[in-house]
């Protein structure tokens, strides 16, 4: 039996000072949520499931509820969930009034042949399975109201600013190792505040902004999305892992080549398939948390690994 | 200086006898298109563009004019164009009434911020930047209209032959070489036959259905998309050639992993950065050609591989 284990993500950007507490509770529930699934014997899938639903649930977070606006104002959503042993995922694009995008994503993966489903045709596959719609309303926050107003004053002079440094909210994600050893990602976000209608970065993208592979591990990754896109981030630490290199090495290895290559900032959660959870982030901020063997470890700023435990905190 | 090259291919499945000649064909005039561009100093980019275009309008080929039906019997087309040099891309995806989907792809690319466009928001840009809706009456052959007839007919019969053995028409692409050394590639697709609507592929996503990367070389595949994408086909054979393994070897060796992990087919083109081009596929045929040093290379069958010299063919 492999010991489980769940970690989370709430974006890596320049997280305010007013957000940080909201970040690092919104991150330690969600890992609770996805480590009292893995603690009842449930799969890696599932607790990544109920770890993003978590996240998209908190308007803390760039994703569901809390989701940012592009230009014309309007809530697109994009989520996707992979399965390590299969290498099976469902990803969906560009989606509208769904509550849950990580839901609608696992019923890509279960329920069709294909990997990915964007648009009207998403909103179509969702009313098929039975996913209601919500009024967009629902997921707006005043937050993303005011971001998507101080882009469109502030223009191209802060463009540099939010989209290089990752300056605005960001995608939440999430990666897993069950007792059967299986492994999984989950991401989901509302994108980028004032993103073409259409947009759709690396986070629905198994290989660019997330990948898991029972063989090496898992990652969710987070950041600037066409940044991660360009680089192939999280396929490119996978493969490191595969060839014998540590998770954490893994990782602040491809992050310092994507800000070579095309000085992109960004952070991941890393998971290798012998439990080890690392994380890594070249913004100034990453909301965090993993929960293992009885203990809740969390943080933001860098360097920073709070310690608790589980059941004494949950009391 | 450079030596130029240009590689197309029009897709790996099982290419019916009375579509051989059609095919070969086809691939020639592109390889021909490519390397004019070329030839007179042009950009990769603009060869690979070229290519592609010329494929997109051979109703022989599924992209563009050709391009197979969605289950509602609509045309959805998906296309990406890549910058080796600078690791820029432009994709968009489900777009629809769109003559050249890969010129649309090539203004996300240079026009935006973003990589990756689609559905109704892919088309309102094509709006913004000029290019014209065609009705989608011009874009369907009757050999579309036949396929998507005897898969409705035939349903899940023939699916696992349709999806697995690439039995259908297949997705075209382009990569190329300039005087410059810098390197690009494009691919263009229509999909496949009876998808749900909003269903993407590889094609559109840089890493799965292709790379390019002026520090290895270029990629771009064809196949069974939903396959190539679990195993981000594309830069696994990009990752292996910066490793120093030699293009035929690395791209040999990720469809056979391909075939073991997701018992997926395809086929791919690649062209490293020291000028060699090769083919590969584990479907029954691909068509491909490519054309350096004012010779043609062109096949359709394993191993087939005809040589003619581009100046007497084209008078």
């Amino acid at each position: 039996m492999a010991t489980p284990v769940i970690m989370v993500h709430g974006g890596a950007w320049t997280i305010p000072d007013n957000l940080v507490q909201p970040s690092r509770d919104g991150t330690k529930t969600a890992a609770r949520a996805g480590y009292k699934v893995l603690e009842s014997g449930g799969s890696a899938l599932d607790a990544v499931q109920a770890a993003v639903m978590s996240l998209e649930d908190d308007p803390t977070f760039d994703a569901g509820k809390g989701s940012v606006l592009n230009k014309n104002g309007e809530v697109e959503m994009d989520a996707v969930i992979m399965d390590g042993q299969t290498l099976k995922s469902g990803g969906v694009a560009c989606v509208q009034n769904i509550k849950n995008p990580i839901c609608l994503a696992r019923e890509v993966m279960q329920s069709t042949d294909h990997c990915l489903l964007v648009g009207p045709g998403a909103n179509q596959f969702a009313e098929e399975v039975g996913i209601k719609k919500v009024p967009m309303e629902t997921l707006v926050s005043d937050e993303a109201i005011r971001e998507l107003e101080c882009y469109k004053q502030y223009g191209n002079t802060v463009e540099d600013l939010f989209r290089q440094r990752g300056s605005q909210h960001d995608t939440v994600g999430a990666v897993a190792m069950d007792c059967h050893g299986n492994i999984a990602y989950g991401t989901s976000t509302g994108g980028i505040t004032c993103k073409k209608p259409g947009r759709v970065g690396d986070s629905p993208i198994m290989g660019a902004g997330g990948y898991a592979d029972n063989e090496a591990g898992a990652v969710s990754c987070t950041g600037h999305g066409e940044s991660i896109f360009k680089v192939v981030l999280a396929y490119q630490i996978i493969t490191l892992m595969k060839q014998g290199m540590q998770p954490q090495e893994a990782s602040d290895k491809a992050l310092a080549e994507m800000s070579k290559r095309v000085h992109g900032y960004g952070g991941v959660i890393v998971l290798s398939n012998d439990g080890q959870p690392v994380t890594s982030f070249t913004t100034e901020r990453m909301a965090w948390a993993w929960a293992k063997d009885g203990a809740l470890h969390h943080g933001v700023d860098p360097g920073e690994d709070i310690f608790e435990n589980i059941v004494e905190e949950a009391k």
